[in-house]
């Protein structure tokens, strides 16, 4: 990606993370449990660390797949990342007094 | 963004420009109908290109509003991004005989 990125370069960068994952095993339009917690490992490895946390990818799992179908699929990944990102951003505008760009 | 852009990294560029373009006039919080227009034009420069398009715009925004504030604030932005991944994860998966990355 090239040094100013935009809106979509950042949006190839979600669909391409999604197939990356979903196409490991099984269904390739949706992630299932094991695909689900290989990419949340991987692209956010300080966030589940623990045993106790471990527990808590099975918990979010179960919160984000709203048609209940046991598997992840593209729309409910997307939820996903837009609720993060707001998260992210309102922990931007706490910050911002003391640092810059605490989500980077 | 290094090679290899991970979902951070996307959300980090999702933030920063949402930041870029409602920080230019008024609240720095939400676009105005003037920042919605500039961010569209320049992230989306072939999707809005006549002037009926340019009509478009104003109904996006309309139909993006969902508090009715008359800004577009940080969650209907991330609705709208996460609604055009939809549509660009859909493409892809009908074009997928033809070509690659075709949100690219």
């Amino acid at each position: 990606m090239e040094s100013k990125a935009t809106l979509p370069d950042a949006l190839a960068v979600m669909v391409d993370i999604f197939h990356e994952y979903a196409s490991k095993d099984g269904n390739a339009h949706s992630l299932n449990k094991g695909e689900f917690k290989e990419m949340i490992n991987a692209q956010f490895p300080h966030v589940f660390e623990n045993s106790t946390d471990k527990e808590g990818i099975q918990k979010l799992m179960i919160d984000l797949d709203s048609d209940k179908s046991g598997e992840i699929d593209f729309s409910e990944y997307m939820t996903f990342l837009a609720s993060l990102a707001v998260v992210c951003n309102e922990y931007l505008l706490e910050s911002m007094k003391g640092c810059q760009k605490p989500c980077k």
